[in-house]
């Protein structure tokens, strides 16, 4: 098997297993080496689903956006959200492309669709890797029988290899739910180590159940459930152009499609949904770029949800606080630097600052507690997790980020992307 | 002398000399040992001024502030702006201190007024240092006899030592302008080399003339340039408790007070003030934690100037943009990502980047005209210039940061601030 993702780089420390994925009635996989890199890999994806499966979608808010993102928007739209498969690139991200890149997408779907008897606008496609350089579409066309003739239902592992970029292991979820009377299984993967921020980094993320779930009802409990797992994690702050995360439901497992996003019978599918796409995008930070640590951030005491969550991603954000956390130091200075410079409403003289258990910071001053010893020996975690009273109010967020080594900047000071 | 910084810090390869400063008539310097640290060093420092001076200031926009800024902003409203003294020091920012942190200010305050003659709120102090831990006040007046002893109009380099923390190199700047019939004079001196961002981060920045203008024209005057100067730079975009800037005015040079900040004979003088701290703001950027590039920013085409200056702010702050510039690679790519992320308007299409003179991008694509080997010759630089047109209207901003390199990991993941 050719190996993923880039040469040389070693695996995290935070890396996790790989899961067992059973097969998702109604999903067929399959990943191909197209030649998109130098060396010999995975470079191209194809995930096919069966016939009027329906799909989600939550995108980029990047203003220059890219072409593949842009076809998504404008497929998903013309198909009223049945689809019949994604093609999924890495090596170009056929991004600030222009025209030619908008064309070499309509080439790639003109293929697919051939092949598949659908109309083009029920293809999708995904695309990462280099800015500015026109997507090779005949790599693509050149494996596409290959890829139609090799698709198979337990093909995740290899899709998940097959859309990785400087991912150092290959990322997948899975859980099962009761659906009304069935039993309904969602498998996912994604990609995305650097360039990781809230609003849909250099990320993607696909997500396939056999449930029978309308296209609408499937968009209004995607959404929600992305900006408290895939948009609640950040690397390095960076955004990137193509970030995409999708949604398939097939109808496979049976029983009537469900229009009502409300409708009481998806509790326990929401409940699923959100822990796959948590377990992947707790993945992405464990990949981060360079990542030793893994660190949970929760505000406490806003004013708002929102205020939470911006003063959490200040948090993780903050180049002092992440290397603080490499060098497993317990700054609290630098916390309280970080949550003044949200922006938001604070108490100055009611900030608590936890690490783990230990108390740091109370009533906007040191504890006459902070223990040194016990502190140092919890920083030396890989796992750590920072709460942040702000004292201003009632509500809460997390975040989760990771740590700012010499790591990150030998992968993105050498690295010609 | 001792010596000023931290030990074991090279001097920046971007550091430039300390200018020959001459007297500013009706200011006196001087810095002492006082034990602020470890190591022997010159720790803290009193600026002393001609009664009636006048003084402006801006202030961090941090949250959480310090019980020395927050002094300041007190003591200048109630002096009308007519101040005797600064005292400095290092070692502790006295921020996050509590009630016991603004005793300790008072009592510093107390006994510096009281050498003087003046009311206490004659008197203004600003600290930088370690956040969290009280400022103990009485290594301060134990060399408080020594200063005054010792200050002296040419005690312009001892106070640039005197205030430096992790900074490398001392840092001043001065300049001659024609006010009516006289000559005035301005020199100032700052500190600051993390944690430097937007809105008076870590920094301190203290600027003295001998011109005559009074206090409420002083900050008409000091505002909008501050903007210009030391708020259009960033290291790392961490925002400091207790930047402070004051500008003071001892009006020795003779002459009338100036009451309108719009009166014409001023406008020498405040080009020769804003270039003393855009010098200044410059030797920060010099002085960035690992910084081994000087990087100009120059956002054109914007919707309005706060759009151009949001979008050089992400720029300038972007990880993967800053250690691109390490790598000397130029990748206009992380360049086209970083715009997109402002959230501000953007043509897509007919976005253009420079590399100095060399053009990488034009009407949203890599340009027909790219040069891979001048472009890498031009990255190899220490001062680098980058232009990125957005194509959505006429304003432009202009910011100044710094490469980011295993030498700001290095400064950072091990520092115990």
């Amino acid at each position: 098997m050719s190996s993923p993702g880039k040469p040389g780089l070693a695996v995290s420390p935070l890396a996790v297993p790989f899961p067992a994925i059973a097969p998702v009635r109604g999903v067929e996989l399959a990943a191909a080496h197209a030649g998109m890199y130098k060396h010999k890999r995975l470079d191209v994806t194809l995930m096919r689903f069966a016939v009027g499966s329906a799909v989600a979608g939550v995108f980029t808010r990047h203003a220059v956006g890219s072409a593949p993102v842009d076809w998504c928007r404008t497929a998903i739209k013309a198909s009223g959200g049945r689809v019949r498969a994604l093609l999924v690139n890495t090596g170009r991200a056929n991004s600030f492309t222009g025209k030619a890149g908008a064309v070499a997408v309509e080439r790639t779907m003109d293929a697919i669709s051939a092949e598949l008897g659908c109309p083009r606008e029920q293809v999708l496609m995904a695309s990462t890797g280099v800015i500015g350089q026109v997507l090779e579409y005949g790599k693509i066309l050149n494996v596409l029988q290959q890829l139609e003739e090799t698709v198979k239902p337990d093909g995740w592992a290899d899709a998940a290899q097959g859309i990785m970029t400087t991912d150092t292991f290959p990322k997948g979820a899975t859980a099962e739910a009761k659906l009304g009377d069935h039993t309904v299984r969602l498998a996912g993967i994604c990609k995305g180590s650097g360039m990781i921020a809230p609003d849909m980094a250099t990320m993607l993320a696909f997500v396939a159940t056999d449930a029978a779930i309308a296209p609408a009802a499937l968009q209004a409990i995607l959404s929600p459930i992305a900006v408290r797992t895939l948009n609640s994690v950040t690397v390095d702050g960076d955004r990137s152009t193509n970030d995409t995360c999708l949604l398939f439901a097939t109808g496979k497992a049976g029983g009537p499609e469900i229009a009502d996003p409300d409708h009481p019978d998806l509790a326990a599918f929401k409940a699923a949904l959100e822990g796959v796409l948590l377990d992947l995008a707790h993945q992405l930070v464990r990949d981060g770029e360079g990542a030793q640590k893994f660190v949970r951030v929760e505000i406490t005491g806003a004013v708002s949800e929102a205020s939470a969550r911006k003063i959490a991603r200040t948090v993780c954000e903050s180049p002092l606080v992440k290397t603080a956390i490499a060098g497993e130091d317990a700054n609290w200075g630098r916390l309280v630097m970080a949550v003044g410079r949200a922006d938001e409403p604070v108490e100055r003289d009611r900030i608590a600052i936890r690490f783990g258990d230990l108390v740091a910071a109370r009533d906007g001053a040191v504890s006459p507690d902070y223990d040194e010893a016990a502190m140092s020996a919890y920083m030396k975690n890989d796992e750590l997790s920072i709460t942040i009273d702000v004292g201003a109010g009632s509500a809460s967020a997390v975040m989760w980020t990771c740590d700012l080594t010499h790591g990150y900047i030998s992968i993105n000071g050498d690295y010609r992307s």
